[in-house]
């Protein structure tokens, strides 16, 4: 409930009143383009807006070429739509009466999709969808490694495609395919093996579908730290790469080789030295309410010497190594989240920054939707 | 930006929408009363409001006895004086200009203090009080253990106060003595030991002001964890418990023990059941974004054999124990978040609840309220 913003458009980087989640908009636009320069058109791109919550950003990156968005949860895609974005997947099961009555209402706005790995939720997906007078698209999450959601290939699999085929107000739209764990897998060999694994998964269950005369209009899937790997294995039509636009510092202990081109660090926690309690330390005044650390501390940025080694609520310490240049008192310094996705959530605007000026204060339209 | 509302009042629990944040009203309120018993008038309660940021939670401690709330932020003292609380301390530096300004606005519409460890920061604090014409309670913060902010006692501190007393617009109204890491010392034995050596700082230190003539209106500091150690001492005026009113994992895992009261839950995340991939997994929709996973994963509240394993961004992995009675899809959980005030500052709305009912919804005012 606080939307009160931390900058004005044209204001200085260092007058931000902190923290504050600055977006270094030179970056963050190189990001999308090498985004689009790797893929080249081998696949469609449905960029993931969960790591944003953005309608801003969802626009950008469909103006470069993507053909919708995705994200995790109904109330996401309500901001979304609501934000402008004509084509949402929320690549994700949906539960629940009321969830369900939003996913359909939704549907007779905007091309909605959502997946599923229950035939009961299938039955109370065409429920809702039949009373709100929606078409929703379809798709059948498949367990393919990563061991969270997901119905196991083969019968499994095809005993769904033949309930939603068999539901009318539900169009069966493919594959959700997806291995979270392997975004993350640090070199790129864990990742091509973790990659080659649940491709066989797909392969195994589109020929099965076939043998039984289904199309599987789409299989859609992959993240920032592997997408070029699906897309070189032929069995993905689209990928969801999200944190692209960002990089955070747990993507950046990757691995990064071609064919996956490197992202910049576009975004970052503006901070302020609160406290020089000691020569060695500085603390300042962002800590686990102002970046995640679910995925480890922030790094300070482009200051050497200077590691943020622990956060409480609101502070942050920043251990000064011997040598290194001190900041003082009242100092601003960058910090590159561990984590990009929480770290957002946890703001409602993005401090747009263009050579050191705010350029744009962008509302994060989808903080805090949960449910 | 997602000011929408999971629940209605009136509505069963069972029929609130997830992830909710749900507050039990009966343990809160027990909760409030326990404290209260507890110290017995010993010591001022001046109860902290960064754990909940909600005004509705910090007018009934008020009613209960407190003098008034601390929060750690400017953002978050003028939500709360916006909600109608007279008496605010920022136990926390305030550092910056445009915060400045912001704090000393405030203190013309309520009393409000804050707390200093630097006298370059103490002239800025006193030109923001001149320019608003305001009045300022200013705390020298002491380390006394933490390691975090906080001026060195002796001749540092001595300093300090003097400069205080030499700024016009500020009133000199005492230490700020905290250490919270003492709070989640495991036993009682530790506990004790930190506080005693906290208590030994600011008895040192007020009897160095009292050679220099300088009286010190109050001590203030203490958490949930130690609170009544600290009145034991007889250093402390004023204590700050904050945790107290909803309890979380970490710190249900301290020893608890006379002459601690014992405080029940009454925080928790509503969750729900998506998806049953395996027998022994259920995958609920509440995941890092609906419980902060900074001191640990939530617990499964009241079911046994149920335990929270691992979290993702958006999901929750519950794993079954053999012999356990298992959850079905769509079926809702209890979770008792790691943390309670990152998990607070996750959500708009306190899901009030009694006697599985809902009969209230407050909304967290400060929710996000970082600078």
């Amino acid at each position: 409930m606080s939307l009160q913003a931390p900058a004005t458009v044209g204001m200085r980087l260092e007058e931000v009143d902190t923290p504050a989640l600055v977006l270094e908009l030179d970056a963050f636009e190189s990001n999308i383009r090498r985004l689009g320069e790797a893929v080249a058109g081998q696949a469609r791109v449905r960029a993931h807006a969960k790591t944003h919550k953005c309608p801003e950003i969802a626009r950008r990156q469909i103006a470069a070429g993507a053909v919708g968005v995705c994200c995790q949860k109904v109330s996401e895609a309500e901001a979304l739509v609501e934000g402008g974005v004509a084509d949402v997947l929320v690549s994700n099961e949906v539960v629940g009466a009321r969830k369900l009555e939003r996913l359909a209402a939704l549907a007779r706005r905007a091309r909605i999709g959502v997946c599923v790995d229950d035939a009961g939720n299938v039955r109370d997906l065409q429920a809702a969808a039949a009373r709100a007078g929606a078409t929703i698209d379809t798709y059948i999450e498949l367990e393919v490694g990563m061991g969270r959601c997901g119905i196991a290939p083969g019968e499994p699999a095809l005993g769904l495609a033949r309930a939603i085929l068999g539901s009318p107000g539900l169009r069966f739209a493919g594959l959700q395919a997806y291995h979270g764990r392997a975004q993350h897998f640090r070199s790129m060999q864990e990742r091509r093996e973790a990659v080659a694994g649940s491709a066989a998964v797909v392969r195994e269950t589109k020929a099965l579908l076939e043998r039984h005369h289904i199309p599987c209009p789409c299989v859609t899937g992959a993240g920032s730290g592997t997408f070029m790997l699906e897309i070189e294995s032929g069995a993905w039509d689209e990928i969801q790469p999200g944190s692209y636009v960002f990089m955070d510092r747990d993507y950046a202990k990757n691995e990064w080789a071609p064919p996956l081109p490197r992202f910049e660090h576009s975004l970052f926690v503006l901070a302020t030295v609160m406290s020089r309690p000691r020569p060695e330390v500085a603390i300042v005044d962002a800590g686990l309410k102002a970046s995640s650390v679910d995925s480890g501390m922030p790094a300070v940025w482009e200051r050497p010497g200077l590691a943020y080694a622990s956060a409480s609520d609101e502070h942050g310490w920043v251990e000064i190594a011997r040598g290194a240049a001190a900041p003082a008192l009242g100092d601003k310094l960058l910090l590159v989240p561990g984590h990009c996705d929480p770290t957002v959530n946890l703001y409602d605007w993005y401090v747009c920054v263009r050579g050191g000026a705010v350029e744009a204060l962008w509302p994060i339209a989808a903080r805090g939707a949960l449910f």
